[in-house]
């Protein structure tokens, strides 16, 4: 064997140096602690993830034909498709089947988005906070950003139009609208309506990424999707069914489609087969829709014990979020104390959240965190309350 | 709802016109037949596919405990790259678990290595003829090819080091070394070591996809890797197990790894974690071997097959390739026939094959063709050679 003699570095292509992990410490390794309570969840509960009946699905799924271990359906089984497309009109956002692409998990949904229509430099609009997974992506394709502000009700329209005004226009509007990840809010009906003007006025999509829409606690806000044809919308069963099942999908309108399944093709050929007809027959025949009936009220319970908790022991004049769904509560500090400085002393507590700082996508420090409740039980969420409160006040 | 308002025309990336699908008809659709035997196959045969013992090793995996279905290991389950790794050392090309990470079949392997390396205009040299899924991959980055021709021993060096002296450099060498597809050739033992001489000589690095090395009839001729430490190996159990498990894999430089491994996190995250676990499972302990073993002189048997029939069916004239292994052979028609026109009059008669115009980035007809021989039973390859046969000779 040769000795290694390639010199990479003049090889790379200019992105190669933006390909970085989603989340990453900006402001160095935090200290150690034998007993983390871990904040930092973004998946279902452990007890909500039923593995038994993905187990039985699908080891049913694997009686297959030969014919179904091949090459085929980069656009996805058809059965999967048509019990999406059956799903989102009932959320009332008909589409056909032919509009939804399987994808591995939303994530890759939003590449194919990407690739479809990002060139280095275009702008994309991103709600300020936004998912990090998203901007791995968009930094990936050398796009700029343009973060514009949310409240409890969601973006901020004037500023999203100020955005859009300028010339060249952002190419996206990348949003999460419902229980947004990681501000845990929702954009108002009233704000839907503008949004939507918006893009059509300035001829900017929207991209909707949906992971939460159907973990509601109080009521089903449907997607945006069900007042706009024209929005991409991501959808994935990694937060109702579970993460590693990779499954996700993109409807899109019917003339980007045949792009899209092609990019899909160029990607990885299709997604498991058999793995799909497993989640269609795990998910078919009201099944899916009885799961999230018994799941809400544990992660509405977590929810409800965490802005009680968060009431009683953090310092005067820290603010959070009241999310109507999803996994996540957004706190902000008050007097500007940096979450960043506060979570590297709340980790020798053995406490951990995302601070602010990872989901933006400059590297300023925030008085913001994120705090995903889904994964705690509440007892586990009390004794977390407890350790940061006693920081923060410390701090404070 | 409102109406779809986006002008999405103006919108699209350039790249987004040179996403297409892998194969398509470059020169009209096919006339059909109610029994047509299908040369096109590049996958294992249906007998061949071990389907009961993966649904058990997949049945097994699935008792999981909840943390195997969160996000964790882009670069994959331990299990499986040591595994990997073990095999490849065993077939000469020693890398760690660390150099090996998991994707979706090597075509997502190939999809990365794009992404860490090719802008717009770059160029890649490429066998002459090659893999229609790389050049599928390699036009969405807008590479430009140089095209090396190739015959039984492999491809040719002398024209690759006139590709690779032009400036600027080729940023890739793209090779299936052994039992090409489609050409069904392999690079001989002198031509290897010329070729990473090269390789290292003008600072450009070799891609060796080699989905069909395990696959061989005489004797096993080793990958690429063996020889050169630099080579980005793309491995796959798409021909060994199953190509619907999307489960292959890509080793390269340990200085280029985290990179691999954070672009894999942003395009999907992580491959199916308990489908990763089964294959380690299903593979390993020495079933494989054995597979492979059994399966061998299955194909090996077609391959005799089909050699003997294209002897007394083509007309004086014909060419064909001698492949050691794999699933197919590469055809040349006498006379400077078309195989795109042979192949009309061939499909009215119920056979079908890839005339060469699809392994090649340009639109030019050719006498050239590839007959996939893995999937068709000796006396369907009896009757498709008859029928070509009859047309062949009817047209020359």
């Amino acid at each position: 064997m040769t000795e290694r003699q390639i010199d990479w570095a003049p090889l790379l292509a200019p992105r190669a140096a933006a390909i970085h992990a989603s989340v990453y410490p900006k402001f160095g390794a935090l200290p150690e602690h034998p007993d983390v309570i871990n904040f930092k969840g973004g998946a279902p509960a452990a007890e909500c993830l039923p593995i038994a009946h993905l187990r039985h699905s699908i080891c049913r799924a694997w009686q297959v034909e030969p014919g179904v271990l091949y090459y085929e359906e980069s656009e996805g089984f058809l059965g999967l498709r048509e019990l999406i497309a059956a799903r989102m009109a009932r959320r009332g956002a008909p589409v056909s089947p032919g509009e939804v692409l399987v994808t591995n998990g939303s994530q890759q949904g939003l590449e194919l988005i990407a690739k479809l229509l990002l060139e280095p430099g275009d702008r994309v609009v991103v709600e300020g906070p936004t998912y990090f997974g998203a901007l791995q992506i968009f930094d990936i394709y050398q796009a700029t950003y343009d973060v514009v502000p949310m409240d409890q009700d969601g973006i901020d329209p004037v500023a999203l139009e100020a955005a859009l005004k300028r010339e060249p226009r952002p190419k996206l509007i990348y949003l999460i609208p419902t229980f947004q990840n990681p501000a845990g809010v929702s954009l108002s009906p009233e704000r839907r309506r503008a949004v939507i003007d918006l893009s059509h006025r300035y001829n900017v999509p929207i991209v909707e990424d949906d992971p939460y829409g159907e973990l509601w606690f109080e009521r089903d806000l449907g997607p945006l999707r069900a007042l706009d044809p024209d929005v991409l919308y991501l959808g994935t069963f990694s937060k109702t069914l579970a993460p590693a099942l990779r499954m996700g999908w993109l409807a899109a309108p019917p003339e980007l489609m045949q792009r899209f399944i092609d990019a899909k093709e160029s990607v990885d050929i299709q997604s498991d087969r058999v793995l799909q007809r497993a989640v269609a027959e795990a998910a078919g025949g009201g099944w899916l829709d009885q799961h999230l009936e018994q799941v809400r009220p544990i992660y509405r319970s977590r929810r409800d014990h965490l802005l009680a908790r968060l009431a009683e022991e953090m310092p005067p004049g820290t603010r959070w979020t009241l999310p109507g769904g999803g996994f996540f509560v957004w706190v902000t500090l008050p007097g500007g104390m940096s979450a960043d400085a506060l979570l590297h002393r709340a980790a020798a507590e053995g406490v951990q959240y995302y601070a602010g700082s990872s989901f933006y996508p400059d590297t300023c420090q925030r008085p913001t965190f994120r705090l995903g409740f889904s994964t705690l039980p509440e007892e586990r969420i009390s004794e977390g309350l407890a350790r940061l409160g006693r920081v923060a006040r410390d701090i404070g």
